[in-house]
């Protein structure tokens, strides 16, 4: 049962705040277990594989490794490479030159579909060869199976922060610029435009119009529930996500077409709420100002939630743990109590999306429910404590030293 | 020498974190001092007092009071509102009315405009009938005489940590998403865009190209320098001002023109990353994205810069003082010591922009020198901290008790 040899962790897909939290949680539970020789980090995910670009986890500074549970962005680098067939071979023979016998990916659904068929592959070649496990992250919250994704959390918590702020800042200026569009990330699902209304302190404030992706846009219907918002409490804030589409499914960003596909062939998503400001403003003649956070909130750690961070630390944990205990071809998934896990097929995760469930989503279609409420409140809880030197959160580099 | 009767103060202009710290300073202040019986509040500046919208200040719970210094927006509401001629002698009248002879008015260049010709008038009806004393404000630091604004520290820490993260987040997907671009609020001056730097800790890091408004735009010099970074560092963070401008001063902003202008003449700036990105992406065919963080700059009040809090309150203070001890028709403005105070006439500020020292920004034209960074350095100091409930910073609201 117990595999001697070599670990290697790679990140894969965009950034959130606490990739490296998970980072960091494959790193100290290695420690705990003697057949884990070193741990390596491939550069870049998978394309550091293929490059040999893969560097030594092991011998870093103490205070760097401790210092990822608050740093943004990816340590080792993300990327957004399929993998082809034909790699499939040169990333086994880069694994057995490396002595890699457990095999760490975190990411989100793209992501997982990289570690399936790694894994898959392992199992063809035979038993032994590597061990395979997926580790969840992904601001957007869109896979299945698990509670929640790690990541989202700090996200939720930054963009409900935000749209208390600037929800405010509209308020007080609705007699000359009555209205704001602020745009969230997580492409076809609509966890963080929903996740805003946990800004809500009294019936008046911001959000006050919720566009879903998961809800068909409706251009007339829209138009009146701004009028209306704005006759009742002289001006609106609407959030929307970047994936809102007509029922015909095409996306509302003008810009879609021309900004063309990652990788993966999902659309990279910029201007849903440009067009919501320019259809404000050339059918109801109000001006209206849009706010694009755009990855600020996926790299947001000097307000991250603390809850957020524990739980990406205990994937990466858990990853670990069951890989020694002999588990492969799985993705730890989140339960609802804090830094509780368990696992699932990684089949059952890859390329797939958890929408908002329709009833967590009011009648109108344009604001959430209590039990989304309920549900996302304990994600955002806790504030992490980032250094601060010369009055900016210090954050931390991993060296780059080459196996 | 004394003149007794009540002090009316009104926010003008888009709001800064800290415009609440000063109406604090100016509420606070005036306990210290019998001869103002009452502080009113003229809701959405000037518009209130046309409308008779005036609120007491002296009737609110003191934790209200207290929490002004933690909250974000203009809790008085803000306005854009050009004072026209005919409506000096009803504003005099409704002074009369509630017996104003303090007013108190906290805005930028277009708010002591109106501070301005207030005090004029109120000289040319006699003197003892009014003080009038104008409290600066303004994230866009381009108030001349004053050393710096109150709200440009908050906005500039806020800047610089969003581009210290994003900057960490685009490094770490250089192999897919190579290049972010970030706009920044600041209207004509690269205060704001300039601050950035200060985000840098190593010489590869965002971010690596600035775009001034001071600075007339080239397209091939740009791009030149788009291309340059990216062969150097695999990538390239670009920050630029909303107000950036070509050689002829048109601004490159595409939407410049279709989205019109201000009460004040000026244009509402939407797109210069637009177009920046657009630019790189149809000449580089390199991906990137824009980043418009927008009013969340002038809001994140949940990462404000203690200094300026320290100094917002402080300019309220002053103005109390002096309009007690017969001070008229001036601002109060900052010195480079914390909390330090003096005074310019209203009419040496009014309308006026301070733009960044041409020696203040390297030969290259697309960074900072040592001179800024050492300027602004000072500004972003210490944090404070915000009351959180459930996971969110909490904010205070203003009861309306008319008077």
């Amino acid at each position: 049962m117990t595999l001697k040899g070599n670990a290697l962790v790679g990140q894969s897909g965009g950034p959130t705040s606490v990739i490296n939290s998970s980072l960091y949680g494959v790193i100290a539970e290695a420690r705990n277990h003697s057949c884990i020789e070193n741990v390596y980090g491939a550069i870049h995910g998978i394309e550091g594989v293929l490059k040999r670009e893969i560097i030594d986890l092991t011998r870093q500074d103490e205070g760097t490794i401790q210092g990822l549970t608050r740093t943004p962005g990816a340590a080792l680098g993300g990327c957004r490479y399929r993998v082809q067939d034909e790699d499939l071979e040169r990333i086994f023979q880069v694994f057995q030159e490396y002595n890699i016998k457990y095999f760490f990916y975190i990411g989100g659904n793209d992501s997982m579909d990289t570690a399936h068929r790694i894994s898959e592959y392992a199992k063809e070649i035979g038993d032994g060869v590597l061990r395979v496990i997926g580790i969840p992250k992904t601001i957007d919250n869109d896979l299945p199976v698990t509670h929640h994704c790690p990541g989202f959390g700090s996200c939720a918590k930054y963009v409900a922060t935000s749209v208390r702020e600037a929800g405010l800042h509209t308020a007080s200026m609705y007699t000359s610029e009555p209205i704001t569009i602020l745009q969230t990330v997580g492409r076809n699902t609509g966890w963080l435009p929903g996740a805003s209304a946990l800004a809500r302190m009294d019936e008046e404030d911001a959000p006050h119009i919720i566009c879903f992706p998961e809800v068909p846009f409706e251009l007339n219907q829209f138009l009146g529930k701004v009028e209306d918002t704005y006759r009742r409490v002289g001006g609106a804030f609407i959030v929307v996500g970047e994936g809102l589409r007509k029922a015909d499914g095409s996306y509302v960003s003008a810009q879609a077409d021309e900004v063309g596909t990652d990788a993966f062939g999902h659309p990279m998503l910029g201007g849903a709420s440009d067009y919501l400001r320019e259809a404000i403003e050339k059918n109801l003649k109000i001006k209206a100002r849009n706010v694009k956070l755009d990855i600020c909130q996926q790299a947001a750690m000097h307000f991250a939630s603390a809850r957020d961070v524990k739980d990406a630390i205990a994937v990466g944990r858990s990853a670990v743990k069951a890989a020694v205990d002999g588990k492969s071809g799985y993705m730890v998934t989140l339960l609802e109590e804090e830094g509780a896990t368990s696992f699932s097929e990684l089949e059952k995760v890859a390329n797939l999306e958890r929408e908002v469930p329709r009833e967590w989503i009011d009648p109108s279609g344009s604001y959430v429910t209590t039990e989304f409420l309920n549900y996302a409140r304990p994600l955002i809880q806790g504030e992490v404590e980032v250094k601060i030197r010369a009055g900016l959160p210090a954050y931390v580099k991993l060296r780059k030293i080459m196996v």
